[in-house]
């Protein structure tokens, strides 16, 4: 096992009717700012039920944070603090608007000399202080909710850069998973998906012996290939939701991670198809992965077979064969929550893969994965894999 | 799943020479109180290395906390913070000197009108400040390097309490695997069965669709048996050791109890037989825990069977067959760890018994378990099984 540190003080306030707690989690004479992001928040009644929730208190919103959410936006909702002095910030919504309360909350409390966007460029190690903040979750997929780390876009300057801190973690998270009932099909469908692969990314690596790790990995890889159909299928059944859920949390809270190496080059490039042709992060994820475990399986191998005969309880056949199995398995799994895992399934083709090989150069990803050996070249093979 | 709520703001800096790391994570200026127990800090140079890490802070030390931590020791650390007071009390050892910084935290912070001792008589709920603590763990088995909970014995009063409170999570936890290299094999094995029971006491119990939880659970005890036995024949194994330490951890971090049903009927019967019989904790537990589930294996028979089935690998014969199967299992992996399994192993016959149950009345202890139907008699029947 690798050496780690591992800290997450979030809380996490789950279940049925926990929106009720919000008059506890906070401080009875707090300036609240709500942040959510489109009308769904509204047409649900969930911030509703948050305002509900909060009494007395003297609360404001801010709505209108988009998916990718953009500097642009964000830093409105910065001036707006600043004008009014809040105490807490709290997101109403799924990882977008969790990753952009992350940055307004550093970026609230930042030096007024200092440009905002220099967060993103220095990946928040230059976050000092930042407001402190909590989220109500109703969407299952990012792990936001449980994480110190964002995501965000600036439009001006096309650019999508990731920050994290020690300072942006959730004071507190409430997950109700009622709350997930009304989502579309589609985004239930890339949350499976996206906390598949947020698994995935921190487990098919090389053997480290980080049992518990690797147990833990499986264990929400089980879980989500069970939920993930049924999330489909029984929008309503309680249980479901709730595993899906508490595993989209669990992949990327930091705990599976730890200790362990870590891949991360299916994401890299799948950032690069959303940036270029604007596709769901999750289903670039589907697109991306089945090739890398393909043309990386020989690095990859020890940790397949274990993944071949734990997850997919394979067991016949050579190691080789019970490897593709695995793969296989992957990818049906993918289309079975009806997410195309083909460049071909959005209208891509061949010619998609040189200009987004320049573009993984141009943004310095030229050496991924835990070996650091994913050169654009091999991205561009798994691509040619993938029409 | 049951609602729940998760929290857990321990940092935890795990690995080998991660001692080291104390000046780090320390302020330059705090003036730190050492904790210890016995003379095996010392002798292993453990406290030296303590020591050399903090470098040139003030530090003063205060040894002697014993196994099963009593009031009487305790008070006198508190007598001493008050007397000089210190900035950041650090205990160096394994669950007891842990259990008992927490309580010296707390107890340091107590009102002065008040008898430090109704700490434990509520539960730690009046705990309303505590200094803050970290911890370096010699010794895996509780779990108290993550938790927020605490035992302490009354000499004067014959009294075995436990509290918890938000306040005493140690603010880190340094877990170096390599100090554990030089435990007696009898620390190890009851290090490995505290937390397998720990486990237990939090999975088996009644199905609530905490599929997460249990695939850790399950995970937790199938490293326990894989490592188990290695910790005792490879003493100097790191991976071993290392996964050994953060199965034990993990086992009572909060995180697999959070959302299901809890049992505890096997510790708090295998406490009093501490009490009146001085067994070491694990060992007590390694008695109790087979009757409990031979008997109670009716209302347990579902997660029994999946215990079964999923960590044991049992797949041949009825239900019964499967569950007793397992039990017997978990039996012998307690004595493969070198632990009696039977009164009789230290001792004890059929007249131990009644004593014992009179003790649980005397102390409430009648309505025990997940369902709250275990009575003194059924904990009586258990012991007949385990003569």
């Amino acid at each position: 096992m690798n050496n780690f540190d591992f800290y997450n003080p979030t809380r996490i306030v789950f279940g049925d009717k926990t929106i009720a707690k919000l008059d506890e989690l906070l401080a009875k004479d707090a300036k609240v700012l709500l942040l959510y992001g489109g009308q769904s928040a509204k047409k649900t009644g969930t911030l509703d039920e948050v305002k509900a929730a909060l009494g007395q208190r003297q609360v404001a919103e801010f709505g209108g944070i988009e998916p990718n959410p953009t500097y642009e936006t964000l830093i409105k909702a910065v001036e707006m603090i600043k004008a009014q002095s809040f105490d807490f910030l709290l997101a109403v919504g799924g990882g977008s608007v969790i990753d952009g309360t992350k940055f307004i909350a550093a970026a609230a409390c930042f030096d007024d000399e200092k440009d905002p966007w220099s967060i993103l460029e220095n990946y928040g190690t230059n976050i000092t202080q930042a407001l402190p903040f909590g989220s109500v979750l109703t969407l299952p997929a990012t792990g936001s909710e449980m994480n110190n780390g964002g995501v965000v876009t600036h439009k001006g300057k096309h650019a999508k850069l990731p920050f994290r801190s020690p300072l942006v973690y959730p004071q507190f998270s409430i997950l109700d998973p009622t709350k997930t009932y009304t989502l579309p099909e589609r985004q239930i469908a890339n949350g499976v998906v996206d906390a598949f692969v947020h698994t995935v990314e921190q487990y098919l690596t090389y053997p480290v012996e980080g049992m518990i790790q690797d147990r833990f990995a499986e264990g929400i890889l089980q879980t989500l290939i069970e939920v993930g159909p049924k999330a489909l299928a029984e929008p309503n059944n309680y249980d479901v939701r709730a595993n899906l859920m508490w595993s989209a949390t669990m992949a990327l809270n930091g705990l599976i991670g730890a200790g362990v190496p870590q891949d991360w080059a299916t994401h890299m490039v799948g950032h690069e198809l959303t940036a270029m042709h604007g596709i769901d992060h999750a289903r670039t994820l589907a697109i991306v992965l089945p090739g890398m475990l393909q043309i990386r399986k020989e690095s990859k191998a020890a940790k397949l077979k274990q993944y071949a005969q734990r997850v997919w309880h394979i067991t016949e056949g050579s190691d080789d064969e019970m490897i593709d199995q695995a793969i296989a398995k992957t990818e049906e799994f993918f289309q079975q929550m009806g997410i195309g895992t083909r460049l071909s399934d959005y209208d891509l083709d061949e010619a998609t893969i040189e200009p987004l090989t320049e573009q993984l150069k141009a943004h310095g990803m030229v050496a991924l994965g835990e070996n650091n050996d994913v050169t654009p070249e091999i991205s561009a093979n798994v691509l040619k894999l993938r029409i």
